[in-house]
C-alpha cells in the first residue's frame, strides 16, 4: 500500500515534454510536495519555471526546500526577492538556510531583510554555520526545561511546541542552558505523578553531537547509539539544535554518492544534471587526469620502443600487466575510503594497515602472475615470433605483474591514507589518480623487468 | 559533548594485541553496547571469544546484535545453543532474526525450540521475510487501535507498550486490522478532549510500505516523506510491524558500500575481513574477471603484431586509448548504478538515457582526441623513427580514441541498464566488467582504425 496521494504511473515527464500543461497541472495538484519536487527536478530546464508556478501557494516552501542543483537555481533566479522571502519564511529554518546559502550573499541578505523578523533571526543564526556540520544540517527548534520543571509542564510545552520536525523528547538544561539530560515523551507519559521534576526522570547518559561536527560522524553517532534525532550543543555544552533521523538519511545518500561519483571519476551533481554540454562539463576534468597520464605512459612506452620492437611479443601483455595493476590499486583505496568514510579507520595504526595491503597484493599477485606466466607460455609458445624462449617470456611477464600488482596494493592504500592526513577527502583524487599512476608505474615496471631480463638471457 | 560513557581514546586494540586482559575487561565495563561492540569488531579473531566472555551478562544481546561478520561467527561458533537461546530471547525480535537467519537452518532451528514460545514466535514470523526486504528490517512491535477507541485509551497505550525500538505514534486499523490511518502521539497529547474517538483525528494520508517491498525502496520513502518510520503491511493492507529511520540508515550504508565495492570489484564483506587470506579470497575472483580480459588482450595485441613492428610509435598510444576508454567507461556506468539505486531512473525511456550518454561520450571524445592528436603529433614528430608522418600518427590515434570512448561510453551505460532488466544488481558486473570490456574493444578499434589508415596512407 503507497501513499493515498500517489505518485502518478503515467510519465508526467513526458507529458512536461510534450507541453500538455492542464494535465501536467491536474496531476501536481494531487501530489505530496515531495513527489511535485521530484518531478520537477526530472523536468529538463526550460520547464522548471512553469512548473513551479502550478504549485499550490502553501505547497510552494515544502517543494523547494526539495529541490536540487540545477532546478533549485532555475526556480530562484526566476523569483523577486520579496517571493522567495515569502516562500522561505514558510519553510524550517534549516531547508531555509540551506537555500540562503547557495545564493551569492547579497542576495540572501535582501532575502533576509524582507522577512519577518522572528523567522529571519534563525535562519541568519544558522547560516553562521559550515553546510556540512552538524551546525549547517541541524535545526534550532528544540524544547529546553529546567531540571526543577514538571512532568506536566514539560506534556504541556511539547505538546504545544511549533516546529517543522518531529518532537519526542525535552532536554533538560541547566541555569546556563547546558544540556544535562532529556526525557523521552513516553517516560513522561507513564509518569503517574505528573507534578515530579524532571530532574528526577532525566536520563543522563546522552550522546551529544557540537556544531561543529562534521555530518558524517553525526550520522554515525545516530546510526551506532539507534537515535531518531541528537541534541547539537556548542562548545560549552549549551543546547543549540538537533538533528533528526530523516536529515541524516539525505547526508548519508548524498555522501555515498560522493564517494561513489569521485572513485569512478566524476561528480555527484551529475545525478541532477540533465544537459548533455554540463554533464560533459562535469566529467571532462576527471578525464584530463587520465589523458596527462596518457601523456606519460606514450613516451614511456617510446622510451622502450627499442625493446618492443625487439621482442614485440612483449608488447602483448603490456594492456593486461595494467588493467591488473589498475584494478589491484583501486581495490585497496576503495577499502581505505569506504573505512575513512564509516570511521573505521580511527585509531588504528598506518602502518598495520599498509602492510596488510602489501601482503595483500603480494599473495594475490603471486596467484594471478602464475596464471599469466602459464598463459604466457603457452602463447608465446604458440606464436613462435620471438628471438625468446617461451620459457624467459613467461617469466619476464609473470614477475613484471607481481611487482606492478604489489605496488599498486601500496600506492592505493597509501595516496588515500596521505591525502586523509592532508585534510584532502580522500575519495577525491583516489578514482583516477590511482588508476593512472599504477598504469604509469606498471608500464615502468615491466619495461624496467623487461630490460633487465633481456640482458640477463642475452 | 559527547556520551557520558565515552568511547576510549587510548587504544584498547592494542591491550588487546597485548593480551592486557584486565585493563581490556575495565574499559569495556564503563562502555555503551555499541562501543563495546565495535571494539569486538575490529579485534582480530582469536581475542573475539575471550572479550565477548567479559561483557556483563544484561548486555550481551544488544553488543550480539550489533556484531558484524567474522566477529559475529566466531562467537555464534563457541557458545552453545542453549546459551545462545537465553541471549537471543532478550533481542529485539528484528535482530534476533537477522542472527538465527545467518545460522545453518538445524541450529537456529534448535534455537528457536529453546526459547520461550513467545519470543520464538515472532521472531519464526520474521524469518519468513526476505533479509533485504522491509518484513526483513522491520519490528513487528506495533500499536494498532481501532476506529472507535479514545485519545486518552491510545495514550495509555502508547505509554505502556513493551518495545526496543522508540514508538511514537498510533496506528489506525479497521476490524480486519486493514491500517487506515495513524496518530501523532502529539496530537494525542494536544487533543483537549481525551474522549474523542481516535477516527476524528486520524491522518488518512499516509506511507507504508509492504512486506516484500526492496530494503533500499523503505529508505527511500522515510528519506523523501522526511519519516523518523513506516508502517508495513502486508498484500491486503494488514498492519504487520514498521521499520524505524535508525535501522533504514544502516540499510544506506550498507547498500552504498556493497555498490562502492562492486564498481571497485571487490566486495564489502571485506570491511569486516580482518585476515590476509580471507581478504585475498575475496578479491581475487574479481581480478580473475580482468585477467582473464587479458587473455584476450594479449591475444588481439599478438594479432597485430606485423601493425605494431612497422608502426612502433602506434603502440606507444595503446596504454592511453584503453585508458581513456575504461574511464568514460566507468563514468557512464557508475551514473547508471547509482541513479538505479536512488531510483532516479524510474519512469525513464531506456532510449533517451543511452542516447545521452553517447552524445556525452562523442563529445567529450571529440575534446580529448583533439588534445591527444596533438600530443600524438608533436611527439612522433619529435621521435623521427617512423615510416608515416605526424600528421598520420596523430589521425589514427585520435579517431582511434574518439571511436573508443564514444563506445565506452555507450556500454557503460547500456550493460547496467540491461542486467538490471535482467534483475541481476547492476553493481556487481559494473565494474571490472565494463572495465575489461572497453580494454578489449578499445584495442580492437585502435588497431582497426590503424590498419584501415596504413592502408589508406599506404
Amino acid at each position: 500500500m503507497m501513499p493515498h496521494r500517489q505518485p502518478p504511473e503515467i510519465d508526467v515527464l513526458d507529458l512536461i515534454d510534450d507541453e500538455e500543461w492542464p494535465q501536467v497541472a491536474s496531476i501536481l495538484a494531487d501530489l505530496h510536495p515531495a513527489d511535485i519536487a521530484e518531478i520537477i527536478n526530472r523536468a529538463s530546464s526550460d520547464a522548471h519555471e512553469k512548473l513551479f508556478a502550478m504549485v499550490l501557494t502553501d505547497l510552494k516552501a515544502d517543494v523547494l526546500s526539495e529541490l536540487k542543483g540545477i532546478a533549485g537555481e532555475d526556480i530562484l533566479e526566476s523569483l523577486s526577492e520579496l517571493e522567495i522571502s515569502t516562500i522561505v519564511q514558510d519553510m524550517a529554518p534549516d531547508d531555509a538556510a540551506d537555500m540562503l546559502a547557495d545564493l551569492p550573499d547579497e542576495r540572501s541578505e535582501q532575502i533576509l531583510d524582507l522577512m519577518k523578523k522572528e523567522d529571519s533571526e534563525d535562519v541568519r543564526e544558522l547560516l553562521k554555520y559550515e553546510e556540512d556540520t552538524a551546525g549547517g544540517i541541524m535545526t534550532p527548534d528544540v524544547v529546553a526545561m529546567k531540571e526543577n520543571q514538571t512532568v506536566a509542564e514539560a506534556i504541556h510545552e511539547i505538546a504545544y511546541f511549533e516546529t517543522d520536525e518531529p518532537l519526542y523528547n525535552v532536554n533538560v538544561v541547566d541555569h546556563g542552558d547546558v544540556l544535562t539530560g532529556f526525557v523521552d515523551i513516553w517516560e513522561l507519559l507513564r509518569e503517574r505523578d505528573k507534578g515530579r521534576p524532571l530532574r528526577d526522570l532525566a536520563e543522563r547518559d546522552f550522546v551529544a553531537a557540537t556544531v561543529d561536527m562534521d555530518q558524517e560522524e553525526v550520522a554515525h553517532l545516530l546510526s551506532k547509539y539507534h537515535l531518531t534525532a541528537i541534541p547539537v550543543v556548542d562548545n560549552i555544552g549549551t543546547l543549540v539544535g538537533r538533528v533528526t533521523a530523516d536529515d541524516v538519511i539525505d547526508v548519508i545518500e548524498e555522501e555515498a554518492s560522493e564517494d561513489i561519483f569521485r572513485l569512478a571519476g566524476s561528480d555527484d551533481i551529475e545525478l541532477e544534471q540533465s544537459s548533455i554540454f554540463r554533464t560533459c562539463l562535469v566529467r571532462l576534468p576527471w578525464l584530463f587526469i587520465t589523458l596527462f597520464g596518457g601523456f606519460i605512459t606514450s613516451a614511456v612506452m617510446s622510451r622502450y620502443q627499442a625493446s618492443i620492437s625487439e621482442i614485440i611479443i612483449l608488447a602483448a601483455f603490456v594492456p593486461v600487466v595494467m588493467a591488473m595493476g589498475g584494478n589491484t590499486g583501486i581495490q585497496s583505496s576503495t577499502l581505505i575510503v569506504r573505512s575513512i568514510a564509516l570511521g573505521s579507520l580511527k585509531g588504528r595504526s598506518v602502518a598495520r594497515i599498509l602492510l596488510k595491503e602489501i601482503m595483500v597484493g603480494a599473495l594475490m599477485g603471486l596467484a594471478c602472475s602464475a596464471i599469466i606466466g602459464i598463459w604466457a607460455h603457452i602463447f608465446s609458445g604458440m606464436s613462435k615470433t620471438s628471438t625468446f624462449t617461451p620459457f624467459q617470456i613467461s617469466t619476464v611477464v609473470a614477475v613484471a605483474m607481481f611487482c606492478a600488482m604489489t605496488f599498486a596494493a601500496t600506492a592505493g592504500a597509501l595516496v588515500p591514507i596521505v591525502l586523509n592526513r592532508l585534510r584532502i577527502d580522500a575519495a577525491v583524487a583516489s578514482g583516477p589518480f590511482v588508476t593512472i599512476m599504477n598504469d604509469i608505474t606498471a608500464l615502468l615496471i615491466y619495461f624496467a623487468v623487461t630490460v633487465t631480463f633481456v640482458n640477463a638471457f642475452a
